[in-house]
């Protein structure tokens, strides 16, 4: 089918390229003239054949509600309006009233795979009215990776559920990638282990803890051993403080996955004021040595 | 090739089938008439013929140490016995010494797969000295599943290096379970999520979370609808508490393992003293309501 | 001075008996006939004498809101509104915009010290412009406890600091609270230990974690020994949630904080769904037994 | 009463002097000539009338096995041992054993205050047999301070109890300070406040909050505002890892306790292998920049 696709980052390019190997139609727009398909959002939708279907797979937060806007005022009563990024769930209902009110349609769509999507296939969570969803099972099942349709598609709800399940992966993904990396944190630490990458390897098959994202941690050790060549400054998206808010705001406590947040904050931090603080209290009642900024240690 | 194997549990059971489906003669000894093979532990040795090899598969702990007492008794010179159970990396060195003194061999080797290693096959961490590990290879490769033999097995160093690797692995593994656990509290907090079930099937493919356990968490939602049967109450092996351990004797910081066995912990207590304790506090400096027991709430 | 004060409850109530005992002239309001001191705000603002100035003391959130909404109609420009309760900081802008409008004026103040502060004083965090400040320093010096100022009331900075500060105080509360706790139970669970009740009096003078709460804990196991009368049931206020969310927009790790937290949220569940997912993980994989629900352990 | 004391360090140096200002008859030894009052152990002995107390007050592990080795050459039957430093309390039965085989009693007494104690008194746990803890009571009055005795000084039970309360009390201690030291991260983190200091200063007196540690922490900051002069890189005693460890081995959850010690081996890694691979997964799976080492961030 025809598909206008606004936002061809990372994301998007691949996905433009799996769609029309999927024999798709798909009509592209960037800011960035060397990937563009057309000049405007405007001619985007002049382009497209009537009733549209535009998604949207820009960077969340203002750029994704502007987007919004814009198409609200060049589309028409029954075109259709996919968010594909990684929106807050709570901006899906005010972003599909601002539509609905011009008769647009809207559909949330959590997105995942990562650059690997192209080839892989993505893991698609989307929410939405049942019709409305349908009409866009063509494109999806071509995002989708091969095999049954419920293994990496689901209609989570309606608006806002297919965003809300994609948070929830991130944050889970957050607590995964911490676990895995404080046991290679193990295995470096001790002296027995001779090659812990070895041992990474020899994780991804047959074991309990096998996972795509253990094959990467393997991958990742191959290319730079000892991880000599980074730093553990890590960011964190939105979604793994919205999955701790969320849980916050559900009273479900979440431990492992705050503690990965939390371990991300930490990686930002040349030094940390909760320990300074700690190094100042022990000083003042044991009379314990602090290091003094400036000096070695 | 030939080889004795003392306990026929849950795993030892499946693995004499797999070794045998291997090609290999497998003897084995279980104080369970319906399962054994032989009478007694001295009569496996004497089944055997020399240079032995015996593979213990017994309950990690006073079990474990018995079981290779009792071996270094009737073993040989030139015999070698392997620890494939559970056991805390730091039993190694000892019972590798009690067996070395008659000059027989050892070798550690953790063994990760569950019940399912039968079919899938066993991913294998080793531990020991080469020409022991060599002459056990026939062995591990019957074991360990399909593929390349480094995406299985690891020989992981010298004694101990095993069961080190294989803890971590187990310590990982609380890690991941958690994550994805508070992931579906989390899905199934939110009205929004129709069915958590759907949505952590659809994470099955495609997604950066999809894993072996994440498709077994699939297969439990499905077998058993919102976990409306079972308690959480949930036991720990002792690797996840000798990985927060050895974490500590290598100032390694893994708040995330840690939640994972402390959530285990509160998962089996009726009432928590320490949360008796903050309601006690709250109740004295603020005049706040506490639950009396016996009480409704 | 002369105050109004709105809301007479627990807090409120000890307020204006402290604030008469120092002399000022309070006019309280509040809707159950029996503590209040004129039938409706309205009459609040009529017994006053202008400039006036009229401290809220009602619970957060939407009460506070429409206090608020209230005295602004009611009051005159000139006239000098304290909001005392628990409000979220970022509640304080709006409420003063509101009110500055009509030229009213407006201080956030936190107030510590729970039903004790009538007898003790009560520790102050405020926050608004120097002239509002100053103008309330009496009534702020007879509410504040003994000694000097600056070790019971702080002007932390313009509107929201007070509220923020109090905000702050209150998750480092929910810290101290458990790792008491924490500490509690792990005396508790010692034999060796033959009184943890003594032990935790006898840290009430010249240790390094004597405090007030650390009083109050030993004057609560004293009340009720091993805390056999009371449910592990904690509610939280909102502050604790508040505190974890702003150490998230400011990026700050708080592991002590948000963990004291999630063990609220775990304390009023009868079963974790984390759990019981983990519970259901552990007998896929493993053939673990379950705790099926309705049978004993 | 007269009393020998090996090690003067910070602790027993301060502890001399307390007790001498309480009119008992102190003898030291340390090795460093410059304090020692007696050459040696042995003239330790010699110089005291039996039936002979001495209180041992070096660093725990090998060097106070040493001791109580040492001691127990050159006592009699009918002597006392007290063990007052920070020996893991599963020490404690081993070191009685060995003097009670020559009729030598032993205590062990956890002595809480720092450099404070000279002043203000030490807080004391002790373990021991009513008879051996009896004998010590003049020396304990002396050292515990001014009060009631119940609030500074607790008999907690059998030969290891005293230590055991120690460690815990040190757990506690380590959850308190973190718990502080978050609060002061997030007071420095926001704008509106603009003196956190003067907050910290502000809670010490009718707060919640208000304790001991506060008052340092209000202490230090003055004395080094912003914390500008140190380093957040803290060490860790035996203590806060045995009560984690405890915490293991007797099943209780100690989320608070266990961050905190964590936060402490985070703050002596200059990069966090943990960080590392969490970077470099999420490069592996996203694309996402990785900070390269070298480079500026």
């Amino acid at each position: 089918m025809q598909l206008g696709l606004v936002g061809l980052g990372k994301m998007g390019f691949n996905m433009r390229e799996r769609l029309r190997g999927g024999g798709h139609e798909v009509i592209g727009y960037d800011p960035r003239p060397e990937v563009t398909d057309v000049p405007t959002v405007a001619a985007l939708a002049e382009a497209l054949t009537g009733p549209r279907v535009v998604w949207v797979m820009v960077p969340s937060g203002p750029i994704t509600s502007e987007t919004i806007g814009e198409l609200a005022e060049v589309l028409d009563a029954g075109d259709l309006v996919v968010d594909g990024g990684n929106s807050r769930y709570t901006e899906d209902a005010p972003h599909a009233k601002l539509l609905a009110d011009k008769g647009i349609g809207f559909v949330d769509a959590g997105v995942s795979g990562g650059i690997w999507g192209l080839e892989e296939g993505y893991g698609l969570m989307v929410g939405g009215a049942d019709a409305d969803v349908e009409r866009l099972m063509p494109i999806f099942d071509t995002l989708r990776p091969e095999g049954p349709r419920e293994d990496g598609f689901v209609h989570a709800g309606p608006v806002g559920a297919g965003h809300y399940a994609k948070m929830v992966h991130n944050g889970i993904e957050y607590g995964l990638m911490t676990a895995y990396a404080e046991g290679y944190e193990l295995l470096a630490a001790e002296d027995l282990v001779q090659d812990p990458q070895a041992v990474i390897q020899a994780w991804t098959n047959g074991t309990v803890v096998r996972s795509w994202l253990q094959q990467l941690l393997a991958k990742a050790l191959a290319e730079d051993p000892g991880f000599a060549e980074i730093s553990g400054y890590t960011e964190d998206s939105g979604e793994g403080r919205w999955t701790v808010e969320e849980a916050i705001n559900h009273r479900v406590p979440v431990p492992v996955i705050a503690a990965s947040l939390f371990a991300r904050f930490g990686s930002r931090q040349e030094e940390s004021p909760t320990m300074k603080a700690v190094a100042a209290l022990r000083n003042q009642f044991g009379g314990h040595a602090v290091k003094r900024i400036g000096l070695s240690g």
